[in-house]
């Protein structure tokens, strides 16, 4: 059985990332042939050399065009700096390989769109680095939403918070750049979406508030505004009634990787925070009144894929983890099985309600949805 | 010395709340010349007496306006129905006694704003029985920012959650009338906006939605449609610029008696859920990098006036105990002393932001809230 | 109903906690009758006198043996220093009075030999002040065992931690010397062990150590050598075959108030930590694989009496709340009615348990406790 | 640069483990060259050859003298049943490999000596599969020790729980048989001993208590007695004064992955648990009094080497990474260069510390560890 033939672009921290996974997949799922490494591109030759090395790819490049050139590469990893995804793909789709694009999909709607017709176009395989939800424990919650274990779905809540912005002595930087972005909104509040996308009925309508905590920063001989948003807050409107509130904030000092999760139904709830990600909180209202309470569940063997890492439970994955559960997924992808992806159709959709978030805080108003 | 003159005016949850209050003030805090238990009012002769004589109370009546006419009574415990709030308390004002009205206020914007005004005419002292600010876990955060550990003030959030509504096989009941009030928002959530009320600067506008998680109950002989919302969820912006969120949840199972609040600033953020009421975590950003995280740190006769009740940090109080710190601060405002507390000034605030908040829902827009 | 006459000796930290409980006792219940405060006696008569007015005791007096021989006085709440508990209870319980003390039950193993032998002879109540076994939650955990949920118990943890010892810098004091008796074990390690008499099985044999954590102090002058031992640790084999460990710690630094209970059994395991005092920890392994896990159950209305003190789960009990409920089932004793108690017989169970650790550690070797 | 030529013999859970980290290391730490992965072992020739092509490795064999003899490895990863350790250990080196194996060390302390004497006459790296030791959370303790930032060291308290022996249902197996070993002790409770190790002194005497959860279970026609003890308690005396408690037990229900550190010194304190494996707690004793509580510190970049699997601090390591570490430690102690690691001689002091516990249980008594 020959493995597939991987060029991956990029070795900051997703293209290690990808890396990683690529060592591991086979290793750890043992169901499929260990893919090729074939080429690496990094920006200067030097660079892209050594990290071939130590990645384990065969060759090396400084030149990505040169990489979707190479017939031996049948899938490519993106993760090069957003505003090279759009080009990268589209070029990849076109030379006719699949695509693993990082997150988020693009820097504006109009290259998201453009991917997508791209990737619609080509037949291939096209799908994005949505990570988290591949977490077994976001699984589980799934598994419980899906087997009914909370009943009607009634109230989601997701916060998703890091603390990279929050000190007002680092000086403005690219982040703080309105070329950057929106801000918290799209640089890292498209994960929240990606796991609403997984857990909950589409949103339809939202009314959305960001602001600037920190709203200037030094710069070269003064004080700069700062032109993104590093805080964004919405109410949300779930198809079927449910509501919820979205909270984004890169600016909240001491969260380093929480993205909490709730989620309410008639029948009970579910609760998790990718600070502690082994750990889902159920509570069933269906326990008897003196012995209710949310159960801590660590992830085990009992939730799948978790026992390919380890067979013993509580014997905590990692962040890195995830990327290799991602990697499996999209091989079941490219081989036309049925796969737990968000690809370019759903990428779109979740940066369609980015632009609708954004939208609505520029309106000052409810936006509806399109479906 | 001779002690203050008590009249208590409903047996219920709140009733018997106050009257282990007035019982324990004197005994905790030392400071203060015990109250005399004059009168206890209730709807029914025979459980007034019962209930005096548990309480400690001289004498009991089934007439709220005999008790109000006692000229012994000088301060009056109202936890009656809301309904009867407004009448209650401006009589008692009008009969020049103090007041401690539990919340809500009033069931009407307009009844509210009586009570304010016949405090002010009666230059009596009139507070509303917002026993969670009282809190020291609550005051230290209050003292954290007002000390400038936080920084400068960037973003809050409240979420506020119990379940006792949740169960969608319990009957149509009071609570699903309109006429109980609005639902989640003036039942709880005014809770949630007194300890914004001490934490936070002034509320300036909010969007506001609301939904029913449980849509209808069965009645006689069918189903009928909920007329109160259970949930209600809201994004804030502050005077200052600080934004935030709210959310208020009676139908959210697995909470028990949630009050969960995170307050973020430039120099560090702190946090509190009422379910562990005696918790702060507490995250100083000038910590080194290799030492910061949230601290949890655990009320003790640090943190004022924990001391009166335990000598030992760590010994948790209860809930009860909150509101014998609310008796002592109601006493010291008696007194004319500066107390903590919330006002038929400041409580009319809270009554004007829920005004506003369900302004918003029924208009689906944001609203301004006039100072 | 006439209530019953209460004398009370001693008002600092369980005096007060005992004024407290006596003054909110019938108004928490509502089935007894309110006690009567006769007398209240201290060192000094200024003292006693506004003790008894912010308590709200009738008479006041400096001598306890005047307290005694009060004949409204029909039961005694023993809150003086350690080394007077055998000469007050053993008068009290001559004099026809029941009687309530404060743990430790006395500074020796003859005096509490004495105690028990009086109370034998009386034919009076007589308990001793073992709060924590009052907590709705240990009850809870008490009846998951009972109803055999835990299945058969197999192995119990018990950690009780302070840091009130911890600081190197205090100076030599009155708990550093050996007239103050043993140290962890007896001064505070009697709780741990009143814990494990109403949880688990007689415990058989023991093999202890003890340490000084802290090893001198400054004294006047110099540094004086520690007496007291202030951490204690022992292995524990219980009637029937389980296991155990406890730890006693009053030097551990960041430790408040901590209890805490590991009990694991063949089909399940509980576990409670004091400075959650309202939280006990379940694991049914009855649960389906993948939904396993402990649960958080907040104290509340399932869980007597928590509901005698708020109806609404969540809202947590304090430390002083356990001393009501202790106030209660010692009612219930005196009415001969069923109570959760440890009366003299049990606390000399407990202190012969403390003389066989202090044994085990003397000599370096296991030891039989005697049934 | 030419990579280490690895063997790797067993592809079970440990050898599985061992292969991810051959092939993640070079590419997560970037500053050692790509490990060749040259021979796999296993029993059976076609389970070797599908391994071989999963994990990476150029050839298979059933026949582990076999890998020995390949003059291409370099170093040897044991993952084969711990009987087999002495063994494959002691012709490794004799072959001059280096060699990675796994813990226990062995099954007799014979063997264990013996194998400590090869590795001392070969002059080769032998090192031991302790991989919670490389955990940066608790590198950050032993940091945190090493600084003085606890004080003086008094107490330590170790639990390691696990339920994978807690099901009386599961029938007998091989690890109730006493030819599988002494039980919890051994099996896993060397995992704990080794974070002895490197966060405390030396241990100098121990009592320990050992026991049968679950006395007997179902064989073939009947019940067979369970010949291994899943729990064993100690307390621990360690060399300066410090004292201590350890307890093992794998069937602890609810435990999935419990190793539970708490460390205490007359200036603070640090606490852990392996099902959180990415957070210290830490107390420091010099915050002022009123913000004094225990930090959860979220494992980070500031914490080396998370840093080299993400940039981003609270984005968790998993149980596989801790073994990444670890095979980048051994390749420095290959390179003669200071290394985290526990050789054959620190590992033989483990086992002896095991075989000193054994004794004091079989005696009922204190045991001295002799240095």
């Amino acid at each position: 059985m020959r493995g597939i033939g991987v060029g991956l672009i990029g070795t900051g921290y997703m293209g290690k990332c990808h890396a990683l996974a690529w060592n591991a997949v086979a290793a750890t799922f043992g169901d499929v042939a260990r893919p090729r490494l074939v080429v690496l591109a990094e920006t200067d030759q030097t660079l892209a050399a050594a990290r071939a090395a130590a990645f384990g790819f065969d060759r090396a490049t400084d030149d990505w065009q040169q990489l979707l050139a190479d017939p031996e590469v049948e899938i490519v990893s993106i993760a090069a700096p957003n505003p090279w995804h759009r080009d990268m793909a589209v070029a990849a789709l076109e030379a006719g390989k699949h695509v693993w694009c990082e997150k988020p999909m693009a820097t504006s709607l109009a290259d998201a769109e453009a991917m997508r017709d791209a990737a619609r176009a080509s037949g291939k395989v096209a799908v994005l680095g949505y990570n988290y939800i591949q977490n077994p424990a976001i699984r589980l919650i799934g598994k419980l939403i899906g087997e009914g274990r909370l009943g009607r779905l009634q109230h989601v809540r997701v916060e998703m918070d890091e603390d990279f912005m929050a000190d007002p002595e680092m000086p403005f930087g690219f982040r703080d750049q309105s070329l950057s972005g929106i801000g918290a909104l799209d640089d890292f509040g498209v994960h929240a979406l990606s796991l609403l996308a997984v857990l909950a009925p589409p949103v339809e309508a939202v009314v959305c508030d960001m602001s600037r905590p920190v709203a200037q920063r030094t710069s070269e001989g003064g004080m700069r505004a700062v032109e993104t948003h590093d805080s964004a807050t919405a109410l949300l409107r779930f198809a079927g009634g449910a509501t919820g509130t979205l909270a984004l904030n890169r600016a909240a000092w001491g969260r380093k990787g929480r993205i909490a999760v709730q989620v309410f139904g008639d029948a009970g709830a579910a609760s998790f925070d990718q600070e502690r990600l082994n750990d889902v909180q159920f509570f069933d209202a269906r326990d008897p009144p003196d012995r209710q309470g949310f159960r801590t569940i660590l992830a085990g063997p009992a939730h799948a894929p978790f026992g390919k890492f380890v067979p013993a439970p509580g014997h905590g994955l990692g962040f890195n983890d995830l990327k290799v559960i991602e990697a499996r997924e999209l091989l079941h992808a490219v081989a036309g099985e049925p796969a737990r992806v968000i690809d370019f159709d759903a990428g779109l959709a979740i940066e369609r309600g980015v632009a609708a978030l954004a939208r609505s805080h520029a309106s000052a108003a409810w936006v509806v949805i399109p479906r």
